[in-house]
């Protein structure tokens, strides 16, 4: 997956489950080793493994190998560019209210300028 | 699932796949009946019926009975609630980044107030 190009379905694949989630909120903080990861979770390491490759694969984020350890770290790019689609899909969703009300205020005007009942 | 709880499992699950993501995209333009959301894919009724089932549990849409058609209609409040989540991690990354930046520019502050090598 390029920088340019997230795959957001991988990506939301990737933020579907609750574990994964707590392990992106505890790389919020900074770089953590993989065991720092693991810990808090009560998994057992290949299962870590497993949902840390689901997120590296979606570019949320990274890990290198330093010595024995490997450390993450987040790619919070990848969380923008998400953030970003979203708001996309909001203002498409908010342009198509405010022509819905300029539609309702010009029906208005045009009822005030007409003689209607009762007046 | 209640408006002011929104389950981000079920949510970024619904979003994690493009055909769900397109009917989403069709209904930002407002309500369609499900036959209109079913043509553009070339699925079968049951295999759109179920997508849409998952993104009504999410609360991303909802759908009801008008007359012989079933009818779908977005609940924006449901997307913007997602951008919130993602905007709050955000924040949560950045505040950690101007927190080290702060650091950094104390260090050199600390520097230059210090006698150093070559001055």
């Amino acid at each position: 997956m390029s920088l340019h190009d997230p795959d957001l379905s991988l990506i939301f694949q990737a933020l579907a489950d609750p574990t994964r989630r707590a392990m992106l909120a505890r790389l919020l903080e900074g770089p953590a080793p993989v065991g720092a990861l693991a810990g808090p979770t009560g998994l057992a390491l290949p299962t870590v493994m497993r949902h840390l490759g689901v997120m590296e694969a979606a570019g949320l984020i990274e890990t290198r190998k330093e010595g024995r350890s490997r450390f993450c770290r987040l790619r919070a790019e990848t969380l923008r560019a998400t953030e970003g689609w979203l708001a996309g899909q909001r203002a498409l969703w908010e342009a198509r209210t405010d022509r819905l009300e300029a539609l309702a205020l010009a029906l208005e005007a045009e009822d005030a300028v007409r003689p209607g009942y009762g007046s």
